[in-house]
């Protein structure tokens, strides 16, 4: 199934649907997908996102390969759509990440790496946007990587009895390709992160884990349009100013 | 005012009350405090904590005194009430950490200094728990600072109206006095640090900004009683797994 969750003119609130085709359902009724406002596709209580999951990004940054998953958080307060536009705090250079997105399902905690498929709801989108400058003197990259925006998600989520893996991870500036990964190229894997973060921390549902980014990595600037495609899942796209 | 939210058997869900004398009142109800059990008294999206906060506590650590605040966050996963238990992640070394928590009222961004007041509703206690031995490793502090049970919170929050500061913080374990310490040593102000994460961040009603520690951290051992205290909010109590 493909989940979002929408806003429609005739009824109040965001509301939760399935896409079928080019049009949403939800509660009985259909919409065209066209007619709908795409908003966050989860509600998480908590975003953990992973640095430095890739291999050849962690060498473009010039930092090590870690030997223990590097993690963060974003707070819910960094959330926005897929049709929201990304408002860049004042700093040199602010990058795109993309990522794929993996959205909980269940309540868990103490997950074992051959149990952690069960926990998982999806698949989406995510990206990343990383305040680079800051990333520098930002001890727990709070500011770097917090800030309001900082996390469009979406535009939906793909069950994960529809979709496994590896998965083809690309972003896009201003219609240009940036960020051609897979992955394959996980140095951790989702089953070992869950496992990992789940040794300490309770997840809930709707919270998601950002899986790390590809190589090719840059910087955005007022105006240009950010994509992040996942094959199967979709495309992120997102005004920045 | 000093609020609470608590259970009573005879209705269902956590409740908000007002704590008057030894009584909750509630929607016209009146309870004995000694008859419920009290629960965190607010529920934050996130909770934003500064490091080093304290020219002392930064100095026992070997650390040096930041020149701006040092943030990181805790998820709403690692909150405990006042009557939970710390269940201790296996680690050579978890410590307490006493702090004075700043709980926010109103849905606010880019707040200045001068105004900051008025985004506060009041103040609590808060145990910033920490597994010191990870801390060494984990780059932003999530499995160091973000596990289940990390953020025991309350036991009540006294409105803004009532208190000020500065604020005698406490800490005792078993009973023995560990910090003694006053927020007038803060490195940064209250308003500094809300102006300095709202320019980035939005903050939300019920979100805590957890203020640093004063010196004096030590570690906890399973069976121990672990007692925050702030003069004219009260003692946060917590026995230890």
């Amino acid at each position: 199934m493909r989940l979002v969750r929408f806003i429609h003119p005739t009824i109040p609130g965001p509301h939760s649907g399935t896409v079928v085709g080019d049009t949403v359902r939800s509660n009985g009724d259909e919409f065209p997908l066209a007619a709908v406002r795409l908003v966050p596709p989860c509600v998480p209580t908590k975003i953990i996102c992973l640095g430095r999951n890739y291999a050849a990004h962690a060498r473009e940054l010039g930092n090590e390969i870690p030997t223990c998953p590097l993690l963060f958080f974003k707070p819910p307060s960094a959330v926005i759509g897929p049709e929201d536009e990304i408002v860049m705090p004042d700093s040199p250079r602010i990058d795109y990440e993309a990522e794929l997105g993996v959205v909980i399902g269940t309540r868990c905690r103490n997950v074992r790496p051959e149990d952690a498929r069960a926990v998982i709801l999806g698949y989406t989108c995510i990206n990343d946007v990383t305040d680079r400058a800051a990333q520098k003197w930002d001890k727990n990259w709070v500011r770097a990587k917090g800030f309001d925006t900082s996390a469009p998600l979406g535009p939906m989520i793909v069950t994960a009895d529809e979709l496994d893996g590896p998965f083809h991870v690309m972003s896009r500036v201003n219609g240009e390709l940036r960020q051609d990964g897979t992955t394959a190229d996980f140095i951790f894997s989702i089953p070992t992160v869950i496992a990992e973060i789940t040794s300490r921390i309770t997840l809930e549902p709707g919270d998601v884990i950002a899986t790390g980014t590809p190589p090719g990595v840059g910087p955005l600037h007022h105006g240009d349009v950010v994509e992040v495609e996942i094959a199967g899942i979709g495309v992120l796209k997102n005004r920045v100013r």
